[in-house]
């Protein structure tokens, strides 16, 4: 057991070369800043994006969040709600896109998402992005009412572009907008979370289109927000996480919106308490390690919740 | 006949009340900085938003526009790009939203459009944006390939969300966003312009569930951003009108996307002839006049391109 190290550098050595979570698809993530402290910033400011109130009011309370009424950091008209506050040294910003000004319901789906991130990564500089939310689960793939996952891919399934040119389906590939999310292999040992793929879509229900995507997309989830946010997040090299908690199963016998509004609060609680033990886990750890594609060497870097440290290092040969 | 009035005070009395397109569901449309200016505040920037390259040249040609090649106008990451220019007294910005860094395929869809749409206003502050681009048309509502709508409402035909709380199904409308565009009877007059009703959507095809919505809409051309472009414009309070070239029909026998790519070209020579004599509308008009909803009162005001106007104010009391 080593001693106790506080807001030091824990970490013995961080790979020199492009981190990546996204080796196909995305642009890699970079830590910002990283000149003077060897590509290894600690994380100091974590946006959450959430989509809707009931999922957004058990974190403000769990990490007693105060709400940005001066209006200042969003220009007039939008409807969207930032609240802060320090958390385990942490500087941590939820945001959710609010009601509409118009109909009083919350702000869902890929637009908001999207400009929200947008928004708040211009506003906030975060060094990470935490989407949370709740989504429709596939039991044939194992997804259960309550479940919880860390989210490895996400992509789109209702963004059907089917232009060829000659051989080419760079169009369909870009409509589907397939990436890896930012690579998480401590946390998800640390948590022992479940991992699967995101499929999104602006549509609460599932249509015979929508379906052949989300098959092929390998879903094992469904929400309306995720890869919207994980394109932004891309756009502009902020790693981003996704942990999406299960309010109804998409293909079992009952009505999915009947299911969804049945099981949402108690679910935006599981929620909450994940995405809270996910939070506890980056105070603690010096970085969430991404991977350095070139050599197919990776790092594992543990630091246990009450500040004393694990340490290993791990090299694997391809 | 009057005598040229070249940058002077053009309308004789502008309505003093609040000025609405859009009088169910979206928020009206004052001009901005009209304090001093008895709310005539004539129109000097114009934001032309444009998500294909191959719609967006011949707009660059025609205004002779250069290229923003510093790169500060957008966080680095984004592939947007801005045009701008001096033409005809106005300040011309075109935004295309870019090509996909990986894929190199043009930035199409909702999210994109919206993106762009939300940092260009804030960008940029301008008076009045353009939503120009191709689109789809129904057979059955008497589009015809080459023809050029103005549209006077947006809605989305893929955004299902069928949450019904007791009687209210706010959640269904919120999905939809259905809005009118900012009003301009005499833009139309003038122009002799079709009009039409726009839906929008992520994909090129058309699902059987679309359809249904796409019907429900009462839409006669169909494209993949207006409605987004539409939705941010009325968040940030900036008027937006929308015009929309036929590539293909919809219902017709012909593949879509055959049609469209065998069109294209043309179409967008077209699109760019309509959007031009827009332009040299508004740069001859003091300001596209609105709708003052309160009394049904409206002012029709033209103002020819050569220069020498012709005034009339009429007065409708319902």
């Amino acid at each position: 057991m080593a001693p106790p190290v506080k807001n030091a550098v824990r970490a013995a050595a961080a790979p020199t070369e492009e981190w990546s979570s996204q080796p196909e698809v995305t642009a890699a993530h970079p830590p910002k800043n990283a000149a003077g402290d060897g590509d290894r910033r600690p994380i100091s400011t974590v946006l959450i994006i959430i989509a809707m109130q009931t999922e957004a009011l058990p974190l403000v309370n769990k990490f007693h969040l105060s709400e940005d009424i001066d209006g200042s950091l969003f220009p007039k008209g939008v409807p969207w709600v930032r609240y802060h506050g320090i958390y385990k040294e942490l500087h941590i910003n939820l945001v959710w896109t609010g009601k509409d000004s118009i109909l009083g319901v919350d702000s869902i789906g890929t637009i908001s998402a999207s400009l929200v991130s947008y928004a708040s990564i211009q506003a906030l500089k975060p060094d990470l992005i935490i989407n949370a939310g709740t989504a429709g689960g596939f039991k044939a793939k194992g997804a259960c009412v309550a479940d919880v996952y860390l989210v490895s891919n996400v992509a789109f399934h209702d963004r059907r572009i089917p232009i060829h040119v000659i051989f080419f389906c760079v169009n369909y590939l870009y409509g589907i907008g397939a990436r890896q999310t930012f690579s998480t292999p401590n946390l998800i040992d640390e948590l022992n979370l479940k991992v699967g793929k995101l499929s999104t879509g602006d549509s609460l229900d599932m249509s015979p289109q929508d379906e052949v995507l989300i098959l092929a997309n390998d879903a094992v989830v469904k929400d309306m927000e995720g890869a919207a946010v994980a394109y932004v997040a891309d756009l502009l090299s902020v790693p981003a996480i996704f942990i999406k908690a299960v309010t109804n199963t998409v293909d079992g016998q009952k009505s999915i919106a009947e299911e969804f509004l049945q099981n949402l609060i108690a679910v935006c609680t599981t929620l909450a308490q994940t995405v809270s033990q996910v939070v506890d886990f980056i105070s603690g750890v010096y970085q969430i390690i991404g991977i350095r594609k070139s050599t197919s060497v990776y790092r594992k870097l543990y630091i246990n919740t009450d500040e004393y440290y694990i340490l290993k290092i791990m090299y694997q040969f391809a």
